[in-house]
């Protein structure tokens, strides 16, 4: 502790993350963290950065909040069909931090990168000038030349997404108690917030992707809008059946309790599911391959020529979300 | 454009960042990027956070602000003796950004990247909640099993150090137009200033340290500061000669008309020039090599027993500078 009574940098990192660090981080007591590659492999990388109030809310567990900036990158390394191989932190602070605060923090941060399997190699810690912010660079492993790519979606390929969609949007949307909230149980409402918290990567599908799927992203600004952003640099469109999009119990009771909040689920982002497209020929070992690690998946419509914004058919409607894509910026 | 006649994301990314992307950076058109490390090498890996008002001003020159986000990484890359690869950026903007500003922060950002050969491969860019504050993660590789590290001086070890210190804190304190600063020429004044703005990484010294040096860290937290923490990590500490402490002429004037300075010279920060401990035996090929390719490198003491902060000694002082280290936190 300095004479100001608070530890300085240093001290900061040692009490709070030197303890998750991986055996490459060395300690985080030198400039640089260490990272032998896999002979044969290519490297993905990723950085995403969450910022108080505009990703998060100021009273959200500290934890939770760890738990998301991680979560993210680790969910584009799965869409990309890479295992994670460490990460690296970097956070602004404000000055009113707290011990209790970060103790939390590092406590989530350490249990999701068990959970996610990517240790903690390096980090920065400096004093922010506004909101927290938080930026996390994630680095995963694909075998050489096997990264999935977001622009080679094909003609014909069906169109698969992983979990349920609309539940983080719902779970951020129920914050300001909306009259659709009085229809879902506590417990339904409680899955909601839990969705918008604590995204889960999937990063147990990364195999099966890198095996079978043609074209993946995660799906973060919205189904709709990721959609049509792999299907426009792809240079070809879809057609998606909107009654096969997977919705969990909870986001379907509030669809029915406000019927326009479909439109929600499918532009509202925070899902972090994953979007790919897969040849006809691949799609039964690939299903069966994602329900041996636990991932529910579904096929929700497929890929078709043209270059227009891909459809979503119901059978009372068929809606193309032009700007469905949500964005933080 | 959106119809808040602001760029979204996507396009401000397309327009200011894409062209400066590397190949693996997949023209930033992906959720991640792709790296193929070469065969038989380590990757090393560090993150530097940069927050205006704590690491540069708002008047800075945007092109030097990137050049600096991007250099404190690359010195940090060099000093462990790795060749730059690659960074990824996390930019969060406040909502008065300026088209103007951001031009000329990429141009500057592409023209260090050329500079340190260390091309962009991917980032994010969020809206900020207070000042800008940037994030880079630059990635080098070094021959497996080669990085020098910061914990391995041993005692015998000259320690040396390149370039010139306290340059760019004395550059900082010039903003505050100090009594001494008239003892300097305008060109003395500008080339201090400029140190401060643009710190130049020594990437060209990472092939001669790692076959040569024993240990090293980048000095950014001051000389004295920095010293103390390698040494005390390698359990050993350190003699130096403070009269061979390398000055430049301006940096040396300053301190003529305030000898006071001579603490702020060693203890100040941002010099990023590289601290390092040879083996006498290597010593005479290492400053060869140095001087090839440009750097200039100066012994200014050596390692000895010891748990004592390591003592600068002069000709009428002997100083240990116990809380020497600088720290932006």
């Amino acid at each position: 502790m300095t004479s100001h009574a608070r530890p300085g940098e240093d001290s900061l990192i040692a009490r709070f993350f030197a303890p998750l660090a991986a055996p490459g981080g060395l300690g985080l007591k030198d400039d640089a963290a260490c990272l032998s590659p896999t002979p044969g492999h290519d490297l993905v990388l990723t950085t995403d950065a969450l910022v108080e109030t505009v990703h998060f809310l100021p009273g959200d567990p500290p934890g939770a909040v760890a738990r998301k900036a991680l979560g993210v990158n680790v969910s584009d390394l799965a869409a990309k069909g890479a295992d994670p191989a460490g990460f690296l932190l970097s956070l602004a602070l404000p000055a009113d931090w707290t011990e209790a605060w970060l103790t939390e923090f590092a406590a989530g941060l350490g249990r999701a990168a068990r959970d996610f399997s990517c240790p903690l190699l390096g980090g920065d810690t400096v004093k922010a000038k506004g909101a927290l912010t938080l930026s996390v660079t994630a680095l995963g492993e694909v075998p050489a030349g096997r990264m999935v790519h977001r622009s080679t979606a094909q003609v014909g390929d069906a169109i698969c997404v992983t979990g349920t969609i609309g539940d983080g949007a719902l779970g951020l949307l129920l914050r300001r108690s909306p009259a659709w909230a009085e229809s879902l149980s506590l417990d339904e409402r409680a899955f909601l917030a839990d969705r918008y918290l604590n995204p889960q990567p999937r990063h147990r599908l990364a195999p099966a992707l890198r095996t079978y799927a043609r074209a993946a992203m995660d799906v973060s600004d919205g189904l709709a809008g990721d959609l049509a952003k792999m299907l426009r640099v792809s240079r070809v469109s879809g057609v998606v059946a909107a009654d096969r999009v997977p919705l969990s119990p909870a986001a379907r009771k509030a669809v029915e309790a406000q019927p326009d909040l479909i439109d929600r689920v499918l532009t509202g982002g925070d899902d972090y599911e994953i979007l790919c497209t897969v040849p006809e020929s691949n799609l039964d070992r690939f299903v069966k391959e994602a329900d041996s690690v636990g991932i529910n998946l579904s096929v929700i419509g497929h890929v078709v020529p043209g270059h227009e914004t891909p459809v979503f058919r119901m059978k009372d409607f068929e809606r193309r979300y032009d700007v469905g894509s949500f964005s933080h910026f």
